[in-house]
């Protein structure tokens, strides 16, 4: 894709979209001798990014002439509250396939933006089902392997690239590779000297090994990490093109992934939830590397957390050790040169 | 005092402060059939309304010429951090004394902006401790018995006023009552004939039995709830003044304040301290007993919770009794008329 469709579709959809708040801590950037500007996507509609492709992708397809009477979307996560509200907004049906396992209160809001939900026992009937819908006439949007979802997803970038945010570097989250990919593109657009950092799950790093290797990894099945948008088992060739051309990808683990949660929320106020906290400690291991003080731009996917997820955050207390202090071992992988 | 007292203070803090955002929720407001504007004061400059205050006084002693080269401040709250960020930026020291069974985050934050701190075994010893600090010459910012701190907590009201919440009623949560008394101030200037209404939490209600009796009722010690910002004791006679002016005050149980903290936190993606909760507890059952659609405007005190109270939110699952179907029993104080 070429970068300027980043603007295409942040003129198309910002007129329904929230432009989120850039926010920075003071007590943050004095612990780690550096400035980090955090892209605050869980103050958007659906409390996440993802409303922004799906919404791209409807009025896409209404320019088009091609408005669907009904899509189908198969998600536990934040897309199916996105292509719910994006449906809504556009007016016509829609229907989340979501596994029996997904948290109550998620099938909740998505069932509150009036989509018909249907539960499924495993991830695999629940793909069977959508197949089907599918089948039958409703348009798929997929999380990602979707160039105008893309496109939707690097809006958030090109907002903070154009409010100022001015960064060195750029850190996102990588799950099946979207957003990490829109991002690309907007800084493509508006910054292209900048470089971009993928932050990923350890336990569930399928991009990053196949960044390292060149070839597409997958898991069997969601791999478990608490950082549960980042849990797709493989990255997709549309997205793998742009995650080539990435600086480099950091690999966090649990411990790390929880530990900025707990402080990103006490620093910043807002919600943040465990997904969003990866690019933060992206950010921390490649901050640590830099000689001279730099300026970042953290994007911060969400602020959807489940009652159990929330559990687990605060099981354990972090705030104990504050940032300067965090000498976490950690897993990276080298930026290719 | 003169509420154009709050105008005046608002005129001298605004070039230190955040004005903060006035948030809503269309999933709250279609559960409620009423309409609720939120004050998110938890996004303010230290995580809470309470800098307000304390700023506004240092900084009218410093127009009168009376700025202390030492301020002493005893909280084991908000406050604790207003007084230490509040010195910071006046450039004066600060000493606050807290007990030692304060959570250490909140120590820490509270040294993080330079003030020196002062552990306790008790609250007792606290308060003698700061007496003796302040005989030594120190300037002493009580936490609400001052018309200084009153006139800066009403700022936030006088914000949300002038942003245009054009509420019909109002709700704030009362701990020492400086914050529903500048609150109340700030709407007798601004829109005098809007209804003010007073949470505090059952467990800690020595304001609402004070409010009945018509003489102030006074705890031995820190009432036991998870509202943290609302255990005072007891409430002053310069505060409560201004409370015999409100409309009604309701007591809300721990159950409540914990189910809006978690409801609160799940859709505005905004960190709610348990005490914020307090107001919108409130607010619901004033709601339950219009027949008309309302607006209110819900004050939220702040964001700072520490590790121990995230885990006493989070123990129990509150997210599946939606607000609509919510019919908690209460303790309510009729309105005197």
């Amino acid at each position: 894709m070429n970068p300027s469709t980043i603007a295409d579709a942040h003129a198309r959809i910002a007129p329904y979209i929230h432009r989120t708040p850039l926010l920075s801590s003071s007590i943050l950037n004095d612990f780690l001798g550096h400035e980090i500007i955090f892209k605050v996507e869980g103050l958007q509609k659906i409390g996440a990014f993802k409303i922004r492709g799906a919404l791209n992708t409807l009025l896409k397809l209404k320019e088009e002439g091609n408005l669907p009477q009904e899509v189908v979307a198969f998600s536990s996560g934040n897309h199916a509250q996105a292509v719910a509200l994006a449906s809504k907004i556009l007016g016509i049906n829609s229907t989340i396939v979501l596994p029996s396992f997904t948290s109550p209160i998620k099938q909740q809001a998505t069932a509150s933006y009036g989509a018909r939900i249907i539960n499924t026992a495993t991830r695999r009937e629940a793909e069977e089902k959508t197949a089907e819908i599918k089948a039958q006439g409703a348009y798929f949007i997929h999380p990602f392997d979707n160039d105008d979802v893309i496109a939707g997803q690097g809006t958030s970038c090109f907002e903070a690239l154009q409010d100022g945010a001015n960064p060195d570097a750029i850190f996102a989250t990588c799950g099946g590779g979207g957003w990490i990919s829109g991002t690309f593109l907007a800084k493509e657009l508006l910054a292209p000297k900048v470089a971009v950092f993928a932050g990923e799950p350890l336990q569930a790093n399928d991009a990053a090994r196949s960044y390292k290797s060149g070839e597409i990894f997958k898991f069997n099945d969601s791999p478990p990490t608490i950082a549960d948008g980042a849990r797709a088992p493989e990255i997709s060739e549309r997205t793998f093109k742009y995650l080539k051309q990435l600086n480099g990808f950091y690999e966090i683990d649990e411990d790390q992934i929880i530990y900025w949660t707990q402080w990103l929320m006490n620093l910043l106020k807002v919600v943040v939830e465990p997904t969003s906290a990866v690019s933060m400690g992206a950010a921390f291991e490649w901050l640590k590397t830099q000689k001279t003080k730099q300026r970042v731009l953290v994007m911060l996917s969400g602020g959807n957390i489940a009652p159990e997820t929330y559990r687990a955050i605060w099981e354990k207390n972090y705030l104990d050790v504050v940032p300067k202090d965090l000498d976490i071992d950690f897993v990276a992988i080298s930026n290719r040169s």
